[in-house]
């Protein structure tokens, strides 16, 4: 390919990224130009109705993926990769199911594969920790990588709704899809969040290895009570390194208000990167969007326009831990009578849980407990919390989630 | 260079930065090479007490430039780059007064010339400007690019202290230097918005074209009274396009509790991005540490090993407009009779500046006005001020702040 050549661009699917893709690359046509010094020329679009995968792969120097899901996507990019083609993708799943598979094929041919915007939407949270920080030691990645439920949690915090509520008002905004199980349940989030621990930790990550809870459970009364506590609900992306084993989770959890994430609300996203030797990266920016993740695409175009990048190739294997501490928000419902403080509190310190804060309200014959523990091991906490489910004055079943500290 | 040798990394300076960068080479070189298949390898140091320059240079692959300052930085960046070894530099005031040059030189040279470290400390914000957004059309950027004075004004508006007090405790942190003048006088921080400018808008932009205030005049009562309109101050760089045109300014100014950059505070940095595709990405961190910067660097060691990168190039020039609207707060010390709030009204209208709250405090036989106006053009309110600040009943020259309207 000669500079002066055009480079010829092949998208797969039509959906609103693509779409947005496709006008975005006829507009910036001439910036990617003066960027790169060649000039992006759309080669072929395969949709449902029209062309043919096999054309489009023998006239492009790049194949940009955005079909979403894993079949045919699969299929597609590793054919492209291993026919010698840079490979652009927005499509978190085929990233975390299959990336063991992909990166070879990528490192085989000597090609790139480059997939910005399968993360945290238009925040470069993958350049910044493939290309800025690859000689650092990363000790943890978190953030909010889910844009429906951080809208959903953002206005049943700030209008009282109900969880329902929330969740229809953000399929009508098209923030939630019509099925939203995805996004509300965390699988969303654990997709991006494996391919985060992967990148950050240099070790392969399965879908398999990161628990996740959604926020279904979620009730407004939690958020109101929590409020008395200062907190604001997230649904969090964990992953940690500890001593050679590595943790990855997605869950809701309380912050406090000074917390770098408490105040990224509605459909945002936000991603914190620590380590030792930089303390800490703050980005936040818009979660999803059509313009918005085809900007994140047209950024990767424009990388391997610009240069060459090494693919990611994982440097050990580590193991996956589950022994984890966490501070927790507890909300149990009892009946009203003498000596039920006394029995919880019990419950607690003889599991070696140490009660931060409590607020009792009566409600007439019953009462609500809300309490918000130290750290303590998850372990610890969870037989506490089964002793305290099977006890006479419970009303309801207790209702647990995490809360991170004060931030330091 | 094989890719089996050892990148020869011949290092200029030995301050703080530079000791903090010698030990990481030596702590991460595993990880550099596991990035880049090339070990780094410290070939010399230049020191004022030790090293000779051209030894250095013709033992070297890479030279960092760590001496600070333009003489005699400026002459051995030209010369290493003239000689075909790429360049790293942490140097804020080279790029910002001698970018034309150097990067005609990079550019002819066919090397990196890379300053990640130059601009907002371990905040990656030059490699997601010139590497993730190229192809984006970027309307503005701003942000707290200033960690001292950051500091600063955080102490003052959370003990009262005077700004004196304030900067004695920053010189004893280590945040402030024993000479504070550049920073708290804003000239750091135009250095850095001057090259922010540049990439941004693919624009020279000199240090002349940045207007600048300082934080020296803020007294601990403009913050007091601030609060009771929910504002707390920053000091601000802000580069914006308008219509090919471009502005690049740096003042002390209010913002509102919603906005982003409201809660950085303490000696972090911070900076925005927007543009109409991404809506706008917010990126945060330490603004500085020997080992925060070190970290950049070598992020840009590892950078230059992975492949290569356009240098930057001007697409057009644009034009520096001082036209521009702001929202602003205004201190006025009267004397308390009737009148004097009409006539400032009066004032205030007859030059098209509208208030959005006023608070009036008695103070004996003065009053205290403070008040909060819409935005309006500059050059209106400064027409005003001047009015004002001739009116018998004035006990003290007004006082104004600029103020960032609620973040929409």
């Amino acid at each position: 390919m000669s500079a002066a050549e055009p480079v010829r661009i092949g998208v797969l699917g039509r959906g609103t990224v693509g779409a947005a893709f496709e006008e975005m690359i006829g507009e910036r046509a001439a910036a990617v130009e003066a960027a790169t010094g060649r000039r992006p020329d759309l080669s072929g679009v395969l949709t449902t109705s029209e062309g043919d995968f096999d054309e489009i792969l023998a006239g492009s120097d790049i194949v940009v993926e955005l079909i979403g899901g894993t079949d045919p996507a699969r299929d597609y990019v590793l054919r492209a990769l291993s026919d010698g083609k840079h490979v652009v993708t927005a499509n978190k799943q085929l990233v975390a199911q299959h990336g063991d598979e992909l990166f070879a094929a990528a490192r085989e041919a000597g090609v790139q594969l480059r997939f910005e915007a399968a993360v945290a939407g238009v925040i470069p949270v993958i350049r910044v920790i493939q290309e800025s920080l690859p000689a650092v030691e990363l000790t943890r990645v978190f953030g909010i990588v889910n844009g429906t439920t951080n809208y959903i949690l953002t206005e049943m915090a700030r209008t009282g709704a109900s969880y329902e509520d929330a969740l229809g008002q953000a399929q009508e905004l098209g923030y939630a899809e019509a099925d939203p199980s995805d996004d509300v349940g965390g699988a969303d989030a654990a997709a991006k969040m494996a391919i985060l621990a992967r990148l950050a930790f240099h070790t392969p990550v399965r879908l398999e290895d990161v628990t996740f809870e959604g926020i279904e459970a979620i009730a407004p009364d939690d958020l109101e009570y929590a409020k008395q506590f200062g907190l604001s609900l997230k649904l969090l992306g964990v992953a940690e390194r500890h001593d050679g084993e590595i943790s990855v989770r997605v869950f809701p959890c309380f912050l406090y208000s000074g917390h770098p994430l408490a105040p990224v609300s509605g459909p945002f996203n936000a991603v914190m990167v620590e380590s030792p030797s930089i303390t800490e990266i703050t980005m936040s920016g818009p979660g999803a969007g059509g313009t918005e993740t085809a900007a994140a695409v047209l950024g990767d175009v424009v990388s391997i326009l610009a240069g060459d990048a090494p693919v990611h190739e994982p440097r050990e294997e580590l193991a996956v831990t589950r022994d984890l501490t966490s501070a927790f928000y507890l909300h149990l419902e009892v009946a009203d009578r003498p000596g039920v403080l006394a029995t919880v509190a019990d419950v607690l310190g003889r599991n070696e849980v140490s009660v931060r804060s409590v607020v009792q309200w009566g409600l007439g014959e019953d009462a609500r407990l809300v309490m918000v523990m130290h750290d303590c091991r998850e372990a610890n906490f969870d037989a506490a919390l089964e002793e305290l489910g099977g006890l006479d004055f419970m009303r309801s079943q207790p209702r647990a989630i995490r809360v991170i500290e004060e931030f330091a």
